[in-house]
């Protein structure tokens, strides 16, 4: 089955919808809209009902729509809503979903003029996004092959001495090593943050100079074929002092216990309290300031969410983080993230990296 | 009087609102947003009267909020449209124009249900991005110290052979001068197209390697500042051949005729006239495939826009590209672009890179 065929099942029927509406644009893109009919253009909307799949697009798009979206009947067209107002009429749709959180609210402002009789519905983030959360085998190999380029790239990274480095030249670094060894590009800014500011959970990289003895925390990823990776590694610079160690054993052993608790149907709020019950026993649960992660996809943070708070279960095909970490303000960090795919027999761990406590040359 | 008082003025008054609101979000920044209140974090709104001005964001910003933006009130919140709301009913507020183009459809359903009483006037992306067509002083220098890093940046990438490498190689050595130069980013997909590459307008860098004898075209940008940088320059990978100096000269000369047409209040079709004009004469207008330039600021992409269709006049403060080009298919392409600033007295050119036909090593 089709992604957009399982997509129009579960997503028409329940709304009782005749049709949905998806929009990108150069300033609003839409992910869903390049998942169901694999365009990876800027500019196009599709128009799925249950039987009939149709894409308008501009002449920029001619030759690049029909080879990415075989399946597609393909309208070439200059005043785009005209044409989409003209197959909804002969299709007769009276209950038309919208993809609201990325469609403009000029462009339903002008739709709606164009189709007065036809109701809008607007279909929510969550919703929409939660379509994707079973990785089809082919995007499985996609992310997989992600995040070994990542993983090896950073082991090249370590590979020659960062002491004396700026967490910027680390960075900037480390994302030519991504390209050069075949990713598409960032898949978001790397993070490198040496001794204190490593207890920053989102510290951006500055020209502060790495010097021994120095908590290192590198939080990366690149994309590839549109899809994403994620990982996270801490080291020390030379020796560790005795509490260094102790902060990285003890978000070491969070970070195994909830891959250990990865079992197919388990809920995701249990998954995270495997972890955060490690950190709360060794006294550290106040500084684990976020969730234990967060699905990965054709966007870096997408379903499902594992936190305290989080809902639902975890299922065969999800791709997500785990990433406990603790964050001691004054003194350092310890972030140790993974990649895992969860396969119908257990996790399989996608990143190809150590989460033992590095030593930074 | 600073750009939200500017703002206010000339939109509040002329359209009979009583407000007007902008989103930015991790998905949908608004650029005037940034603009208007000088915040340049991902999540905020911003709800300007003609004598109040209210930013709303979360607990994440609060610290970069009251740094960036010391005209504004900040309000820092958990459920922002609740604030906007008890905020709009102190004001009585009865008209809200709206930032349509980057507000989603979403957000603006969720607001009108918060306000049922107000009425929601969508304003247009040509009618809020043309209050930005004028640069400060400050915005001038910002844009000149990008060109002259992106300038600096392409002539110490030529310094060195470019024979043998690949069209990808020299693009992303390019953009890694440009962050060792000081800039902060690329400013778009740098293009580097080689021997009848160069004929494809936007042709993104391929594995295709450099060959003696072909016409190499560069067209790069970088980021300072949140402003961008826009250059093309084309040259020839060792001795010209008959045909692909007199390409060069004709594009040539149409660059320089545009530079010479521009004056404050000749009218944008003009300026674009004086360079088409040249191409046509030669027997080259049919190849001259898009407009002579566009607007550059904090978009790549912003008003003016220089072709046979554009409306308006030059106007002093402006900084747009000037970038005649042909494209012969099969042969190769020409195209040169300078960015230009226009001051009272006439045209100065912000790029410093040489339009002449360059040799590459």
């Amino acid at each position: 089955m089709k992604k957009f065929e399982l997509f129009s099942h579960r997503c028409l029927k329940k709304l009782r919808l005749d049709a949905v509406l998806f929009n990108s644009s150069e300033f609003l893109p839409s992910v869903n809209l390049r998942y169901l009919s694999g365009f990876t253009g800027s500019d196009a909307s599709i128009l799925l009902t249950g039987s009939e799949h149709h894409l308008f697009t501009d002449g920029r798009y001619k030759t690049q729509a029909r080879q990415e979206c075989p399946d597609f009947e393909i309208h070439v067209v200059r005043r785009k809503l005209d044409s989409i107002r003209s197959v909804m009429k002969r299709l007769q749709i009276r209950r038309l979903g919208l993809e609201a959180p990325r469609i403009s609210h000029e462009l339903a402002t002008k739709l709606g003029r164009k189709v007065p009789d036809v109701q809008l519905v607007s279909l929510g983030r969550q919703f929409l996004d939660s379509l994707r959360i079973k990785k089809t085998p082919q995007e499985k190999s996609i992310l997989q092959r992600a995040a070994e380029i990542a993983s090896h790239s950073c082991e090249e990274l370590l590979s020659s001495s960062l002491l004396g480095k700026t967490e910027r030249q680390v960075a900037e670094k480390l994302e030519a090593l991504f390209r050069a060894n075949g990713a598409q590009g960032v898949a978001f800014e790397t993070l490198v943050a040496a001794a204190e500011r490593s207890a920053l959970p989102h510290a951006r990289p500055t020209d502060k100079v790495i010097e021994p003895g120095n908590f290192v925390l590198i939080d990366f990823g690149c994309t590839y074929a549109g899809y994403h990776s994620d990982e996270t590694v801490t080291g020390v610079a030379g020796s560790p002092t005795g509490e260094q160690e102790k902060l990285h054993a003890v978000v070491y052993e969070a970070h195994m216990r909830a891959i250990d608790a990865l079992k197919v149907g388990v809920g995701v709020k249990e998954v995270d309290s495997a972890a955060r019950n490690v950190m709360m026993n060794a006294g550290l649960g106040k500084y684990f300031l976020h969730g234990l992660g967060h699905g990965v996809g054709l966007e870096i943070h997408e379903p499902p969410h594992l936190s305290p708070l989080g809902k639902g279960v975890i299922e065969d095909g999800m791709v997500f983080t785990i990433e406990p970490g603790v964050y001691v303000e004054g003194v350092g960090g310890v972030r140790l993230e993974s990649l895992v795919y969860m396969d119908k027999t257990g996790p399989e761990v996608l990143s190809r990296m150590s989460k033992k406590l590095l030593t930074i040359g």
